[in-house]
């Protein structure tokens, strides 16, 4: 779903990636991830979609809340697998959102 | 594919959306808008997902060059065909890209 942020200023994290071939343990991971950056001080949504590439945006009320989940040990251990069997590519953006509109029927 | 962008700063337009049924026109649309959003000056890219959500990130080197765009008349009219028609909601964030780093085999 679309993630119901706040007024802005705050943080975006835009994850882009390719991935190998086989799962190798990834849905699981990735879901328990999903799960445990929920418990982040300053978490405030996550969207995410796959096709041809994956695209996850999550949102943060701080830089330190972000530097927070990168350093979380499981997260980390998540990072090493990615870097070894998970991803062919990643881009990490680190942004700040500075305006947003929405639309809704 | 995961866009090749320049050195930091530059900004972000994440478009987060949930489609309508049907395709009433969107893909077509859809590809003529990613050419002619090439032709702006200042755009540097763009990744694009789709599954329950579709995400499109676009990256500009300027506000300038994305308020550019947004008033472009062939991109002002699908903004219009896309409240009336094909999005049921949508979530439009500017961003600025503060900091990346990338990984590839």
């Amino acid at each position: 779903m679309i993630a119901l942020t706040p007024a802005t200023p705050y943080y975006a994290v835009i994850f882009t990636s390719l991935r190998t071939d086989g799962d190798h343990g990834y849905s699981k991971t990735a879901t328990l991830m999903e799960e445990l950056s929920k418990e982040i001080d300053g978490y405030l949504g996550i969207e995410s979609a796959r096709a041809e590439i994956g695209i996850t945006v999550s949102y943060w009320s701080s830089l330190e809340s972000i530097k927070t989940w990168k350093q979380q040990t499981d997260h980390r251990m998540a990072q090493k697998k990615g870097r070894e069997q998970w991803y062919s590519a990643f881009k990490v953006r680190i942004c700040k959102v500075e305006r947003d509109y929405e639309f809704s029927i």
